[in-house]
């Protein structure tokens, strides 16, 4: 094989399909990036089994052939390359030379054959969103997703397709993010649970552009994203989600209107008084014009008073104020509305609209003063 | 104890005094950053018995006094804060509020009787330096002190007065850098070493602007850096420091002129190849217009070509990758010359001028080709 494009353009391929690498593994042949230059197009290819990225990337193909390389030592290389024309050459016995200007790197690659390619989807299902779109709407929900793959399904988010509506959920067992986002068409509904790693991976990749658009199709097994030259494969979480509707009420008893960043910004400072594995609450006190928050403990006091519009009773909550954090720090509103019923029940922050649904489960308080 | 100053003055004067504060002691006083408001002056202290840094800053006193608070709690808090004046106010028993806009902090400060204050020096030599000259000179020779806490003396560096040139050296025991500055005045002679971690933390604090300047008293037994509002006091290291002169010579049997950022990127680019813990060297083979560097490892081998202009014979050396990495990233020069005798003699980089010297020991090789 041999191949020849700029450093920029191959850059930009190793780092898009790099995010598939596997870290650990058993089998070497995944450690590396597939170069695919056996038709008339470049492709590069990685694959850790559950997630799969392939990229075309321009460039000339002197002599068409397969090599896989070692994805870490090939990416370093070409990030240190000088910025010119790279050209990769490899024998039949995968003697690589990796030649840019005056440098020339020998490396030993692998034969293609073994590689994972990704697997080929048949697409039924297909949606379009803006790649905008799609890097909010996974910023505004991965956060609450669980880590503990003891339970499997929470290390995923619901992506519901409920005619032009998308839903996107993530949950742990403290808290609920729902996001609602309107899409130019209507597509016959669809429920899938996508790997968090995958979003958080793909969030990396696209661009965040809202003139461009990403097509998500999903199968029973995969969901698969294509945008630009590139194409990103992801095994599914098999199972059914939690039913998160039932979880939802409209009913409340207080609601308050305050401002995003004076809460923000207070609870943040409350955080200083929270030693690290410490589930010290912060407590919220409603009163007529005003939210009082405070905090206590080994460390020391704080106390701090807000203006709010309210609806309803007065009311003493305690909540994590991490949790709280996560949810303020993604909705852009400058003013919120949360809606409680008593210190024992959840609290939502959510628009008129349900474009934006938080659910925060509350903590019991204990306090003596 | 009252004082009110703006958050962001106190922010900037906990900022420098954290650098003295130990992240470990068995002394809890040590973990404070003391308010000293006794006077006139509101002073913020911290002192690790090593180093102390000693700063003044803006604002009125309501109330003299003085408290010792929490270092990390205390800075984090502030970092904080709304961006409006602050209140610290403390009564007998240390009890501290902490009050800025609507929020109000509860801290338990510590009595000022026990904190260690900086210690009185009779300054006799005393130095003048441009910021930018200081924190310049602490760049380009700290990386060659050693960490080993075996040899206490090269953890320092040597700082040398000989008329109106400073003369500055760190080394370990594979390298040595050395760099003169011509003062603009002349000093009585006088030589100290510094540790380390002082000129590390003094380069963190110092603006490097080259209008404003620093004076640099010395003792036998501390150095002191006064500048702006603020005082920092380090111990010296004891002991005599190497002879550095007996191990430095003008004699050369070949001299290379090379382009720096060529051979920078080259070298940063074979450094690919050799593993971690590793110690496999990069060759160097002098040929009359270019010199060849290869490096052959068991990940894979590389070799590039650059051109130079060459004095004396052809030689073939071998070198650490990092210690020349670490040396040609602080010269500014667009050319430089390397000076060598033979492939176990050290070879230098220097200008004609001896405002810099590094010193870099060569590494056997053994090639198979």
């Amino acid at each position: 094989m041999k191949i020849v494009c700029s450093k920029s353009t191959l850059l930009k391929g190793v780092n898009i399909v790099s995010k598939a690498v596997p870290t650990r593994t058993t089998m070497a042949i995944l450690e590396c990036i597939l170069i695919d230059a056996s038709t008339d197009e470049i492709k590069l290819i990685a694959n850790d089994m559950e997630l799969g990225i392939e990229t075309k990337i321009e460039g000339d193909i002197v002599e068409r052939g397969i090599i896989a390389l070692d994805a870490k030592i090939f990416s370093e290389m070409v990030r240190k390359l000088p910025d010119e024309d790279v050209s990769i050459e490899s024998d039949s016995s995968f003697k690589t030379i990796i030649s840019c200007g005056k440098a020339k790197f020998n490396l030993i690659g692998k034969p293609g054959d073994d590689f994972s390619y990704l697997p080929y989807i048949e697409k039924n299902t297909s949606i379009v969103l803006s790649q905008f779109t799609l890097k909010e709407v996974i910023r505004q929900t991965i956060f609450s997703v669980g880590f503990n793959d003891n339970n499997k399904i929470m290390t995923g988010e619901l992506f519901e397709i409920d005619g032009n509506i998308l839903k996107v959920v993530g949950l742990d067992g403290h808290r609920i993010s729902i996001r609602n986002i309107e899409m130019k068409n209507s597509y016959e509904n669809k429920k899938v649970i996508v790997p968090g790693k995958t979003l958080n991976e793909i969030s990396k990749i696209i661009s965040g552009n809202a003139d461009e658009d990403v097509i998500i199709s999903m199968t029973d097994n995969h969901i698969v994203f294509e945008f630009d030259n590139t194409v990103v494969v992801s095994r599914l979480i098999e199972g059914d989600y939690f039913k998160v509707d039932q979880m939802l009420t409209s009913d409340y008893t207080t609601k308050v209107r305050i401002n995003k960043k004076d809460l923000l910004e207070c609870i943040d400072r409350s955080t200083l008084l929270v030693k690290e594995g410490d589930k010290k609450p912060i407590v919220m006190e409603v009163k007529d014009n005003s939210v009082e928050l405070r905090i206590n403990s080994t460390i020391g006091s704080m106390r701090e008073e807000i203006d709010i519009e309210k609806e309803g009773n007065d009311i003493t909550i305690g909540f994590n104020a991490k949790f709280y954090i996560d949810a303020l720090r993604v909705i852009d509103e400058e003013e919120i509305d949360i809606y409680m019923m008593n210190p024992m029940a959840p609290c939502f922050i959510r628009d008129e609209n349900n474009t934006y649904i938080y659910l925060i489960l509350p903590v019991k308080i204990k306090e003596n003063n």
